[in-house]
């Protein structure tokens, strides 16, 4: 489950989208997105201060994906929360350990911005994962469709 | 459980900030800001596109309050996901439907905003006020205290 060492993990360009990054997020779920139109997303999500992170093979193709939300928050003397969202690995990538090393390099970069707390949601049957990088099962996620 | 006709909900504002704001936030968490400090984490949350709703009582105090963030995703075709932070009413204001009114508001914000979901996530024992208002059980949250 190491990663493959010459797996590096940073922030994701403009030219990942191009590069395996719709590929990698739709192992999660329907992207339907060209890359020109990941690219206005991806501009939104930067004002709106979203770290999208990816993890990068040899060859640069993107093998991964993860998000980290930074919430201000007033609670906590206006602490920070961190939320992570829509971590995804490509088939071809998988069972390789870059999963988890996405969710730790989001986790230290939440550290890095002052978060306090990291929280994310899962199915049940992905809980050990997260368990086995530091995460523990804390409450329930409900949602509504609209 | 019906909502007091008099309580209206809407975005929060400077002024609300020392007008009981904080102490209906304290009923959720310590917060341990002064209404100057609170009015910059307000700052930082609406650059980064956070949403602050209040329910304020006839006389202009603050009763109860919800935040919600929107995402901009690249899932779901650049869809945006809706997420309910931070409900609380004030002890004295309790029982009274504000909560819920809460609620209602930030998911119908959210439908406004362009969100295809809404999520949330509580302790159990919350999950059927939360269930009244539409939302189903979902998945498991987990968290990292950093």
């Amino acid at each position: 489950m190491d990663v493959s060492p010459e797996v590096r993990v940073g922030e994701l360009t403009e030219a990942d989208l191009a590069n395996g990054f719709l590929e990698a997020l739709g192992s999660l779920s329907d992207v339907g997105l060209s890359a020109a139109e990941a690219a206005d997303v991806f501009r939104e999500r930067r004002k709106a201060g979203i770290h999208t992170f990816v993890a990068r093979a040899p060859d640069g193709r993107v093998a991964g994906t993860a998000t980290l939300l930074v919430e201000p928050k007033f609670i906590h003397r206006g602490g920070r929360a961190g939320h992570i969202e829509d971590v995804a690995v490509h088939q071809d990538f998988q069972k390789k350990g870059i999963g988890a090393a996405l969710v730790r390099h989001a986790t230290e970069e939440a550290r890095r911005l002052g978060c306090y707390k990291v929280l994310l949601n899962c199915f049940d049957r992905f809980a050990p994962f997260y368990e086995r990088v530091g995460y523990r099962r804390h409450d329930l996620g409900l949602r509504h469709d609209l």
